[in-house]
């Protein structure tokens, strides 16, 4: 099994699969592909020194703990069901593309917001903080170099999905308009990123929540991974669209999902904080609701409380009582459950066989009936 | 005239040109395509919205002051030499994404080393501290927020470049080719831009400058945009091995041309300062010399200025006489001299008629025989 760039890395012939891939089988197929691609990168990073290998070091601690690789499930998810006959692996570099590029987000989304921490392990900057104790005394200079280091490993990822997509083992012209696709899933991440970090500081009102969710998370990590599994395997064009659809709302449900969870949800199961939200003033859907709907008691009851540290649980409990009693938490469920028809019915409209819908209906159930 | 991603963008048949392309007209038929590039993204960026048509002018801002267009230079310029009967602008996306790789690790770079100036405006960050001077009172909040953006900034022109590329008017298996080089050189430069963030922190003697120069300066500056011209134009591989090898000590020389300048310029010429190497206690291959060739007494006195903030005319002048008496800058002067030495017989090994020879002579020129 070769791992190298445009050449293929599996045999055509033995890995055939015809039944759904499931998040399981899809794993699988990724993380051994990510573990060649890691070792070929950490090797390259050798010809220019240890600090490389290092760096690469760090990217490859993230990539090995990892997530549920749901957005190359969606690539073969898709792939599978318009191209039936076709091998799985043939369309694995465009998923671990997907995968790089969310990584590369949210590496450079925690710089952006100052976190240390992903997957429960230390993040790139995280590594590096650790790392450079024994070389940098002053904090603020280290903290400032392990930041710096994290860029670097984000810029790497991005460009290794680049690279990566193109190997994709499939014709030329489809192949170009999955890159296309990257390329525009990343130049709309990049505006829902900025979106996301200045929701906060600009004038309320000016930025829309939805907006947010529809550009940080439905373009890169759901549009772009069901589009680019169904261009690969030369979809109708009809359907391409039905998907583009539905990932955009099954990235705002998504999304609002995230936002009831934070608040109202079990930290056992969601394994985030359902304080933080409230603490650092997160500006979401719920809360713009609540802006709308909510007596003027409420509102100032609710904003003595919203935006900071020093809370008791009682205000907490206060917080999630008001979202719930100002009508806010039903809005957003109304809001997801809207999402969540318009799903339903994309669905539906597909040119393909049951079977094969069901994969999308299980996604829907994955992202939107989640309790983590 | 389209401007739009596969198609062309110009009149073949119009547009030959046979002489060699000279800075200027390099410059015009790149600054052309540079500004059709930013408003197509400018109003792409409109579909997200105000905050990120932002972003884009704050990037256009520095595209448009820019530099020489020296990388998309070499591209015109190799890609003249093999195939002088071709069309250069059917190179011209091929020579951009250079430019925009070089215009995104500034911008990262510029983040890392903390700077808010860039050709002599305000960088991304710089735009951006002014910018949120309304929003964010607080300054420490409003300077991160502003590395924010210009973090997303760099992202997004990593990310134009890889697409760029691919328009790129020539066979496909050449574009391909060009692809690997681009990301292969971004690999190599970020493996770079690590040592030389790291080169001041790590124990004296774990990074070798020369080490840095290569590959922070050589790769994606030289041996990217050199090969990248020759590969597009179908070169023999021996010529393209010759200009890779050409490239690594084009770029080592223009590095240590640079070392010498940042610290015995003419300010007025280089526009830069020249105490600033001193004053941040920049490792360079000199000090490295210095280090290695000054006395005991030379060196206490030498170490006691710097890398020191507070330091007086007197003692810059002090630092440029060790540096001569030790033999520091000679020894810098002579390796420069090898490596130029290593580009001419390099250059007259190319099997290239003597016109399109003089193209590599005259960047040798602009390189290593300048004062700015």
């Amino acid at each position: 099994m070769t791992t190298s760039g445009g050449e293929f890395w599996y045999s055509k012939e033995t890995m055939r699969t015809d039944s759904l891939p499931t998040l399981d089988t899809t794993k699988e197929l990724i993380d051994a592909y990510l573990d060649a691609y890691s070792n070929r990168q950490m090797q390259d990073a050798e010809r220019i020194g240890p600090s490389y290998v290092y760096l690469r070091k760090t990217i490859n601690a993230l990539i090995q703990v990892g997530g549920k690789r749901l957005r190359p499930h969606m690539v073969l998810s898709a792939f599978q069901a318009y191209a039936p006959e076709e091998a799985l692996e043939s369309v694995v570099p465009a998923a671990v593309s997907q995968e790089l590029i969310h990584l590369a987000m949210l590496i450079h989304d925690d710089i952006i917001d100052r976190d240390l921490i992903r997957y429960g392990i230390p993040n790139v900057a995280g590594q590096y903080e650790e790392h450079y104790t024994k070389y940098i005394p002053k904090v603020s200079e280290r903290q400032h170099m392990a930041l710096g280091a994290a860029l670097l490993a984000g810029d790497a990822l991005i460009t290794d999905a680049h690279q990566i997509i193109r190997t994709t083992d499939r014709p030329h012209d489809l192949v170009l308009r999955s890159q296309d696709i990257l390329s525009r899933s990343i130049f709309d991440v990049i505006g829902g990123e900025l979106l996301d970090m200045e929701v906060g500081v600009l004038p309320k009102g000016s930025i829309d929540p939805i907006a947010v969710a529809e550009h940080k998370t439905s373009s890169y990590s759901f549009v772009g991974p069901l589009t680019t599994g169904a261009v690969l395997a030369g979809a109708p064009e009809t359907d391409i669209a039905l998907l583009a659809q539905f990932g955009t709302h099954l990235g705002i449900g998504y999304q609002l999902k995230d936002d009831i969870l934070g608040v109202f949800g079990d930290e056992d199961k969601t394994g985030k904080s359902t304080t933080t939200d409230i603490t650092e003033g997160k500006r979401t859907f719920m809360v713009q609701q609540f802006e709308q709907l909510a007596t003027e008691v409420q509102r100032s009851e609710f904003f003595a409380i919203f935006h900071r540290e020093d809370i008791t649980d009682a205000d907490i409990a206060r917080v999630r009582a008001l979202l719930r009693e100002s009508g806010a938490a039903k809005a957003t469920e109304e809001r997801m459950d809207y999402h969540r028809d318009q799903c339903d019915q994309l669905v539906r409209q597909l040119a393909i066989p049951d079977t094969y819908r069901e994969a999308f209906f299980s996604l829907m159930a994955v992202c939107l009936v989640r309790e983590s």
